[in-house]
């Protein structure tokens, strides 16, 4: 019974490195997905565009393949409370890198639409700083998650205001391009939806953060998420765009 | 110890009914954040931006509720696939809800930045349609989900569509309302930010009849979601926005 059990143990452990490996092979496909979007949107090539469409195809299989997981290892055996919090935790997570697929195929897809126009370039240089901060914070995390460092995860979850705060400059820059020539105004609105869209897949970068912070202490963070992006309350005059005020 | 399992069965058929509660709460509540938000953006009443946050807050409350009960069912008990099914798609629901319950507070925000601008009539009555669609939808969901019937689900989920096309052409408005006057430009953006919040509800709202399908009948709907939000792919024209290509 003893034996019996302690194999039971060990297969399950077997089973959740099993998890995390379809973790970690999500996550990279993910980071591949936004890496090649921000591409498609900087060169408008529907060629890449297509590509990161393909890519986001392989990350949602994937997130099935974890859930039919999850629910095989559930319902075989009976999980301690820490083995069902690895693997609520991982299914989470599994969600979070789904979503930050979808959000890098929206991207990609703003490729078509832009194909014909000329670039500012500025503004493109603020978009990529903003992919190349949301990389390096999803990167972070997902080690985080492989070495369940939650102090890491943690300082993932603090850095999320970096992102915010390159948010809201780029928004102003936008909106005051677009007033200055309503030519201006087709190409911002898709870099504007481009940019939250990477806003966006910070938010779900802190989600796995908190996730696994969760999955290691045991503990929630406190609720109140460094949430920084004023945008949804700056107040805008003829002349352009004027600082938020936080609510 | 047959004694013994039924009662096991009947207060887990107890928990599941209270899971079910907690959930029809969230989505009340969730049906009364969007309309209070869209009443906030209509009114651009800072007060009852207030009252949305709050009663996001209690969204919020609900999930962890939702999530902790689901934790304590799986682990106290061993349940069967289709009782796993069940917990799993509760938990599922409610993060759907908790993510309307976030636009909602997203739209209800943008109450102080436009505070001080006059609306564009058509445009209000447009983003109000979207919105009596989103709330229709949501509705019939929560109820499909009450009654576990998937047929009810599978009509929400291809109504999506017509909610998708409301958005679409309310985009091209926009956009074509800020190229008339620089002036237009700060309230619509804020106005399609608005817009796509909606849109994204429905999608949740997708998400949530996807899984009412997959809980009753526990085969998955088919990938190909009905999609047909092509603003990504909208070319814009120093004229106007013109008829979006698909991809």
């Amino acid at each position: 019974m003893v034996g019996d059990s302690s194999q039971t143990v060990k297969s399950y452990e077997e089973e959740l490195a099993l998890l995390d490996k379809s973790i970690a092979q999500m996550g990279g496909l993910a980071e591949h997905v936004l890496g090649l979007a921000f591409d498609a949107l900087e060169r408008r090539d529907p060629h890449l565009a297509e590509k990161v469409v393909e890519t986001d195809r392989q990350i949602d299989a994937l997130e099935r393949g974890i859930e039919a997981k999850v629910v095989a290892m559930i319902s075989r055996r009976q999980p301690s409370a820490g083995e069902l919090r690895h693997i609520l935790g991982a299914m989470r997570i599994a969600s979070d890198l789904e979503r930050i697929g979808d959000l890098g195929k929206n991207i990609a897809k703003r490729a078509h639409a832009i194909a014909s126009q000329p670039h500012p370039k500025p503004l493109i240089t603020g978009l990529r700083h903003m992919v190349e901060l949301a990389l390096s914070q999803l990167n972070d995390v997902l080690d985080a998650y492989a070495e369940r460092d939650a102090e890491r995860a943690l300082a993932v979850w603090r850095d999320d205001e970096k992102l915010d705060a390159v948010y809201n400059s780029l928004f102003r820059e936008l909106l005051t391009y677009m007033m200055e020539d309503p030519r201006n105004i087709g190409i911002s609105t898709h870099l504007l939806f481009g940019a939250k869209n990477i806003e966006r897949v910070g938010d779900h970068t802190t989600n796995i953060a908190e996730t696994i912070q969760f999955l290691v202490s045991g503990e929630a963070i406190s609720d109140d998420r460094p949430k920084s992006d004023d945008t949804s309350t700056t107040l805008i005059t003829s002349q352009g765009a004027v600082n938020g005020s936080h609510t």
